[in-house]
């Protein structure tokens, strides 16, 4: 049959709805940004203007940190913050969990432009506990953490968990810095402002395109005097572009339309896992999300999930995924991020679709 | 009197009329290309896709090169290909001029992140010229020239001298990168394609907010196997962003807007130089401009030629610059640029002035 010869990206680009994200990642993001400014407006230019100036003190002021700096991305300034701390303390050593972001997804920048060795703290499959952070037998300059840890379906610590592994390093001398790729979007679970969070770390780093649903861009928070010595950085990267106004404007313009939907984001993520979980051979990580993303796994090989979902997106009209990556055994995993196409999801295809899923499933999952 | 207390920079922004450049850096620049694009057009994704991949083919082709990878800037660009040519012969050392953009305007970042050491060829104030390459007593990996050699107004060497240092470097296996942020603006005097002159180098550089007057970035072109190294380089360094396209989208637009314009400034720059050369106490660097840019020197102090401009701007309505630089003795100087103001400047209002600045000039020089 023609039909079922659809790719699972296909039919996820084809489906009347999808489940996850804010929507496609096209021009139209950028063009509806600029037509609420006014074309007089001047670029920022290498880092100065009150383009860049006025939306740093802004997120200054937001993560409660007294310094911001704007980035193009975040693989950036994450490296910045790391060297900055190991220059500082004279040891080129840092800490993080084996699936940080500097460790699977940068081409070892941190160590190929920056010499910084690091150290992989607790196992692939659950987050960093203080015990691990008093285990360690060698100084290092920084401990990071992310928060949530999106490679195990963001996952979180409890907050009292955080606090003591802050006032340890404290103690220690030991820099803790925050990949916040998604710290807005965690604000809700721990029921703390940005800035209460941020307030448990030195430097912080956070994004402006996963739920806030900008272009691209990143905003390194922290103490005036690092936050100066990262523009140096910023520059010998070839970070300090005469005009990064498009990312500027973006981030402002989503962060603004969209940080007070956390709360509303992490409600759908609650419900939607609830959904998953109730069909048979499906759990989400964490069972209980605990911001708006979790994973979604099939205890069932992606070649017999894929034509499944295939079918529900051709019947439901209901695109839950474009992709299956495989699993440890026999079964596979995605994941989801809730946003503004979840409310457009009309409630009764969606459980009418997960009921259909159910039943398909347990025809093959024992 | 209030008028003289006007500073250069605002009597310049307060002029009818600017002589250089192609307009102020104000968002409509990029509203302009937006408006152009369907909304619909998907982003790149980390350096993926249509809409990157069909510029950088288009770039490649214009340039003569296999393959071509756009950078968010030129300093990134840059660093990475002179880290590649030096990790390709084991030598971790280039040469190029000491007025070099990588040498005065990026902080270190070839020293600072890629440890290469650097040889500077000729002296501050001249063209390097095949003698100061033969006479090099040390292995380099890789030669920079800058063409036009932007610090010292935009020179360039004969077309006979570049085949002749490119050929010897082919011959001693030293590769020949291009700083070519300024290229297409030397092609009407070399009367050589874009390709032809790149034709004599490894690896080239372009920008695209110089002669073309997009936004920002840069392309890096070459051989494939370069291309696709220096793209885990860009990844490094945090510039694979998920998303270029306003940069890519602007690069584009002005490029084909104003490819065919290069020989019109170029012509522009040679009336203006002679014009300002005919005034009193003045030359331009060189006397006969060899691309759109040139430099204009004062032979009286910046703190007496600022009122006479400021007087200028405001008497005439011309604004000619709106900073100068101390240079060596009791003199000073600045950069001009000419780009599609320089049509709209009324010749007779522009003439007007000159005279006038003659007179005041001769008042004053002796």
């Amino acid at each position: 049959m023609k039909e079922t010869a659809l790719t699972l990206g296909d039919a996820f680009n084809q489906a009347d709805f999808i489940v996850g994200g804010h929507g496609s990642r096209q021009v139209k993001v950028l063009q509806n940004v600029l037509d609420q400014i006014d074309g007089e407006l001047f670029s920022d230019h290498y880092g100065n203007g009150p383009l860049i100036e006025e939306f740093q003190q802004q997120m200054a002021d937001v993560l409660g940190k007294e310094s911001a700096v704007f980035f193009p991305s975040g693989t950036m300034a994450q490296q910045i913050a790391l060297r900055i701390w190991c220059d500082r303390k004279g040891v080129k050593r840092v800490a993080y969990h084996p699936l940080c972001h500097l460790e699977i997804h940068e081409e070892d920048g941190l160590k190929e432009l920056h010499q910084i060795e690091t150290i992989l703290l607790a196992d692939k499959d659950r987050l960093i506990c203080l015990e691990d952070v008093q285990a360690l037998d060698q100084d290092i300059a920084c401990l990071l953490l992310e928060l949530p840890q999106r490679e195990i379906g963001g996952q979180l610590p409890a907050y009292e968990e955080l606090e003591a592994i802050s006032a340890y390093c404290r103690e220690r001398g030991i820099k803790l810095h925050l990949d916040g790729a998604r710290l807005f979007e965690i604000t809700p679970y721990y029921q703390k402002t940005p800035a209460e969070i941020c307030s448990l770390f030195d430097t912080v780093y956070v994004s402006f395109y996963k739920g806030i649903g900008g272009i691209a861009g990143a905003i390194l928070a922290g103490d005036p005097d690092v936050m100066q010595e990262s523009k140096v950085w910023k520059r010998r990267h070839g970070g300090d572009l005469i005009g990064l106004y498009p990312y500027i404007l973006s981030s402002q313009y989503y962060f603004n339309e969209r940080i007070g939907k956390m709360e509303l984001y992490y409600e759908q993520a609650q419900e939607l896992a609830s959904l998953l979980n109730a069909c048979h051979g499906i759990h989400t990580l964490p069972e209980v999300p605990v911001s708006n993303m979790f994973h979604v796994h099939f205890a069932l090989a992606a070649a017999e999930v894929e034509p499944i979902l295939v079918q529900m997106a051709q019947q439901y009209g209901i695109g839950m995924t474009s992709y299956l990556n495989k699993t440890s055994g026999n079964s596979c995993a995605f994941e989801l991020s809730t946003g503004d196409r979840y409310e457009k999801v009309p409630q009764d295809k969606l459980r009418a679709a997960l009921e259909w899923l159910d039943q398909e499933l347990r025809k093959q999952v024992r």
